[in-house]
């Protein structure tokens, strides 16, 4: 059956492919973005498509974001999904100043829920983080608590899964949560192999790498990612279903990172570690990720944290022309 | 140490109450309300003193909180603890629509931690709830996940601790979560209690009780919260503290509530229950709280749920003029 989906972010790094893929499914999609990290580059595959409807919109300002849901609605009917992946992904540019991840993180599933309510939205899924989780010793399960966030992300992160929680009391049929592991491939806008590719291609004497190259953490192609989060919404039934999506094994050494990037785009760079355990304040310097319940469930990903990573290098190399 | 400490919600049920307690330790106290539940009647002890300072203020502007802190900080020096107990502490409200506590609730948090920021606070104690755990059939511990709200209410306290542990990585150097069950008591607003007490007084032919009777929630005395809350800030030294606090035993049965209150204040009138589980959308109808740790840290109450209430029946009542 195919159905109309809105993707809140539809502009931006997994916003646009989620769109491609929906669209390649026959679905309809709908989406809002204030390109604040989307690009209009991002969506020419999806406005190629007559089943596809784009609204620039803030979300944040609830007035905005239901107006952006109605015009949906109007041109392709009943919104059976929202997928609302909107939020700041610069992490460390949160921390210096909460209002960031206050309002784009926070605000957008605010302004997202108001609504959903107002126009009869039933299902939401949404985009969450292992930052959640904070810095833990242990094994990262959907189970762990306390959940004590070092960053104003997985802060903001946190309190948008609690908002939507709520709902699913009230107005809301289903949720489902998805806590991302980090997510790599084209179209991304932050990220280790982002950075390093954009600055090895300005040729520097020596690759500069914040922390000391030991910070280890799973990280999944967005492709996977996409295929996941597909399954769950298709296979899990709970009126609340909480889903932390990760690669395979051992997560990926930053370290890792920067070699093969300076192996694929400038072989021979000498790297330059900034030092100390982590990247920046707010950076979860490595952690063990529970994927169990995503197995039992019945999804596995096909590419191990480095194998991805490899992949990811070679496809943002490209990108940038390199 | 004679200290300074500023509580948000300073003439509300609980921050009044703080506010004498600390006055009568011989601290400085200064504060900050926006009386649309408190009220200046319960600032009368506190006015009467020369160490306490107070700002009228709606603390979810950012510049209004800012303003308050910084003129407390003019009037009596380095704020050594911000009590944030701010909030909307009517759940059945917040259910209806999420904007009440949005704003009341996380957004007085968002205000407090900017203010708490450029005055230099370094240590934050707040109100959390039992609410944050949403409904579990198991026992409720710190470390019990994933953390899924029913009310708006339980959701904006579960977004705040999150902000709150955001900061303690970046500006912060200690906050202390208290995870608050049922409390009760003189100058409370809301509850249960409150709600029978002032029904009967108006001579009903029967009390109209929400749910069948059979909600059993831990209620705590309001002066045995404070102990605890004292206690924890004084004896929990790790960065992020996170404490449930409740009574001693099992909880108190809605039933029991109802009757005692009749047989206090208008002996013989009938229960007229609505039927169902819990009493209104959002409400969590029983459950079982672990107080364990708070007891590893030294601190037992002395009052099981049961007593606190007739004890809090009373005071209601006298309270009332009944």
């Amino acid at each position: 059956m195919h159905q109309h989906h809105f993707i809140t972010g539809v502009a931006g790094f997994i916003g646009s492919q989620l769109a491609d893929r929906l669209l390649d499914g026959g679905h309809r999609v709908s989406g809002a973005d204030d390109f604040s990290l989307g690009t209009e580059a991002n969506l020419a595959g999806a406005r190629r498509s007559e089943a596809f409807h784009f609204s620039k919109a803030d979300l944040s300002d609830p007035e905005a974001a239901r107006a952006a849901l109605h015009e949906a609605v109007e041109a392709s009917g009943h919104i059976d999904v929202v997928w609302h992946l909107a939020a700041n992904s610069d992490i460390s540019a949160g921390v210096a100043d909460l209002s960031v991840d206050y309002r784009k993180t926070l605000g957008t599933t605010y302004g997202t829920l108001e609504a959903a309510r107002a126009c009869g939205v039933k299902r939401i899924a949404f985009a969450s983080t292992s930052a959640v989780y904070g810095e833990r010793g242990d094994l990262l399960t959907e189970e762990s608590g306390p959940l004590l966030p070092i960053s104003n992300y997985g802060a903001t992160k946190l309190a948008s899964e609690a908002l939507l929680s709520a709902a699913a009391e009230s107005f809301l049929e289903t949720i489902w949560i998805f806590r991302f592991p980090n997510v790599i491939g084209p179209r991304s806008t932050h990220g280790a192999i982002h950075d390093f590719v954009k600055r090895l291609a300005g040729h520097p004497e020596s690759l500069r790498v914040l922390g000391d190259g030991t910070q280890q953490k799973p990280y999944l192609h967005v492709g996977e990612l996409l295929d996941a989060m597909q399954f769950i919404v298709a296979q899990a039934g709970e009126r609340r279903n909480v889903f932390n999506i990760g690669p395979q094994g051992d997560g990926t050494l930053v370290s890792f990172l920067a070699e093969q990037t300076i192996a694929r785009v400038a072989p021979g760079t000498p790297i330059a570690y900034t030092g100390g355990d982590r990247g920046w304040v707010g950076d979860v310097p490595r952690f063990t990720y529970s994927t169990d319940k995503l197995r039992r469930l019945g999804w596995t990903p096909k590419l191990a944290s480095d194998a991805a990573a490899i992949r990811a290098i070679d496809e943002i190399a490209r990108e940038q022309g390199l």
